[in-house]
C-alpha cells in the first residue's frame, strides 16, 4: 500500500506520496500551515491536498502535533534518538494518521517539533555521524548528536525577531525590500560577535543612520540580519568553536549562516531540509512497522 | 498674549494653555500622535484640541518636527545645550507655530526628538546639574549632561522590542495580560546582565517553559521585561556604573528601571516627564523671546 509522508509546519504543509517500497510518486505543498488551522480543519485540508492519491496512511511530523494542532503528541525527553517508538493517532474517518512526537529538554527548557525528523534524515544519510547540527529558521536550532542520540539542543528566536523588528518597529521605515548588502551583513556580524550586549543600541543606530546619512535599505537589512545572526552565533559559540557544523536548511537564510560561520573559519556541510525531512519520515515509517 | 505649549510624540499629543506670564491655564491630551497623521492633518488636529483657547502662538517639541511630521525641523549636532536658537516654522493660517529641533550625534549615529526638551526642563529645575539622565520609553535614551550641554547620548530600542516580541512572535501565547511578576523580572534581569549575549536563546526559553512547565503569564511577562531591560543595562553599563542616574519618565516602566538600577546599587532620582517637558517648553519660549 502506498502512503503519505507529511511535514506540517507552522506556516507550510508539504506532502509526499510514496509507494509501499518508499519510492517517491508525487509531492505537493501549500501554505495551509498549522498556524492558520483549527483542530477540525486538519483532516479536510489533508484530504483536499492529497486528492487523487490512493493512500489512507499518513505519517506526519511538525506542528500538527502541537497543543493547538490536530492532536497533541507528547515530547520525548533528551537524551534520545531523534525518532523512537510511540506515535500519536489523530482522528480521520477511515484513515490511519500518526503524529511523530517532538523532543524536549528540561534544562535549559527547550522544545522542538519537526527538526528531529530532519536530524533523523541526516543520520540516515550519514550513518554513525557525530557532531553539531544547525537548522536556521524562524526558530533556529543547534543540536548536538552523539552515538545516534540528540544529547542537547538550543533554540534561538532569531528569525522571528528579524520579522518582528523589520515589520513592527520604527526600523520598518529603514529595511524595506528583500535585498541584503553583504558587506553591511559582514560588518554587523563582526560587531555583534565582539560586543553582543550592544544589540538594542545598534538596532536603533540603523534607524539613526537612515535619518542622518541615508543608509540604503539593502544595507539596513544586511545590518539587521548581521546583528541578529551575530548575536545568535555569540550565544552559540560553544556549539561551533573548533567544530564542523552540519547546516540543514534552504534558501538565502541558510546561505547567510554558512557565510557567517565561514567568517569564523568554521567548516560547514550544508544539506537541504526538505529531502532530509522526507528521509526522516521514511525512517519513522520503517520503525513504526518494525522494518528498520 | 497666552500661548500653547505642545509635546507632539509618535503616539500622543499633549497641549498646555499658558498665560503670557507662563502660568498654566488648562491642559489637554489625545492619542492623535504624529504616527497616525499626514502632514496636512496637524493643523486641524491642533485647532480641534485647542478649541476655545484664546491663543494663536504654538511652540511644540517632539515628532511633529520629523521628516514625516508637520514640517521637518533639523537636528542640532552634539555637543550643545538641549535647547538653542533656531526654530522651524510650520504652516498654519493666521497662527504662529514653531517646532523645536531635535539633537543628533554623528558617532555612534543617534537622534532624539522631544527628550531634549525634558532634559532642558530637568536642568531648569536643577540649575548647574551635571550627570547621567535615563529616559525610559519605546526608545529609551541615556544622555550625559555636562556644563549645561548634552555631550553624548545613546538610544535603545527596548520598549519597541518588548511590544514587537510580545505581540508578533510565538511569545504572544505566553505573555498575555499586564501583570509583571517581580521575582521573575529580577531573576531575568540578573541573567541578562551577566550573560547578555544569550538573549535570543533565553527568549525562546520563555515559550518552552510555558509549554513544559506552565510558566504563568505574569512570570513570562516579567521574564521578557527583565531580559530586555537587563540587556539595555548591560550595554549602558558605562553610563551608570558608579554614577547617580536621573530617571525621567512615568508609570510602571520607569518604576521597573528604578528597580533594576537599585538592584545594581545605583542611586536614582526620579522625575515625571510631562511636567519637565512643559518646563522645557517654557524655557524654549523664553529663549525664543530673548527673555532667558
Amino acid at each position: 500500500m502506498s502512503w503519505i509522508a507529511a511535514d506540517w509546519g507552522t506556516s507550510r504543509l508539504r506532502l509526499w506520496h510514496l509507494s509501499a517500497a518508499d519510492e517517491l510518486l508525487d509531492a505537493r505543498s501549500s501554505d495551509e500551515g498549522m498556524g492558520g488551522l483549527a483542530p477540525a480543519e486538519f483532516e479536510p485540508t489533508l484530504r483536499r491536498l492529497a486528492a487523487g492519491w490512493e493512500a489512507t496512511t499518513v505519517l506526519t511530523c511538525g506542528m500538527a502535533g502541537a497543543k493547538q494542532g490536530w492532536a497533541e503528541a507528547p515530547y520525548r525527553p533528551l537524551p534520545c534518538p531523534p525518532l523512537g517508538p510511540g506515535l500519536t493517532a489523530a482522528p480521520a474517518e477511515g484513515w490511519t494518521v500518526r503524529l511523530i512526537p517532538g523532543l524536549s529538554q528540561a534544562k535549559p527548557a527547550d522544545v522542538m517539533r519537526g527538526e528531529e525528523t530532519a536530524i533523523a534524515g541526516w543520520l540516515a544519510a550519514n550513518p554513525g555521524w557525530d557532531g553539531v547540527i544547525c537548522l536556521p529558521g524562524s526558530h533556529s536550532k543547534w543540536a548536538e548528536v552523539s552515538a545516534g542520540e540528540v544529547v542537547s539542543f538550543r533554540t534561538f528566536l532569531t528569525g522571528e525577531l528579524f520579522a518582528a523588528i523589520a515589520g513592527h518597529t520604527v526600523l520598518r521605515h529603514s529595511v524595506g525590500g528583500d535585498e541584503i548588502d553583504a558587506a553591511a551583513f559582514d560588518e554587523a556580524l563582526s560587531e555583534a560577535l565582539s560586543r553582543p550586549e550592544q544589540l538594542a543600541a545598534r538596532l536603533f543606530s540603523i534607524r539613526a543612520e537612515g535619518l542622518l546619512s541615508g543608509l540604503p535599505a539593502a544595507a539596513a537589512r544586511g545590518r539587521l540580519s548581521g546583528l541578529l545572526i551575530g548575536a545568535e552565533l555569540a550565544a552559540a559559540r560553544p556549539w561551533w568553536l573548533g567544530r564542523e557544523v552540519a547546516l540543514i536548511g534552504a534558501g538565502p537564510l541558510t546561505a547567510l549562516y554558512a557565510r557567517a560561520l565561514a567568517a569564523q573559519a568554521v567548516p560547514t556541510r550544508s544539506a537541504e531540509s526538505d529531502p532530509l525531512t522526507l528521509a526522516g519520515l521514511v525512517t519513522a515509517k520503517r520503525l513504526m512497522e518494525g522494518r528498520s
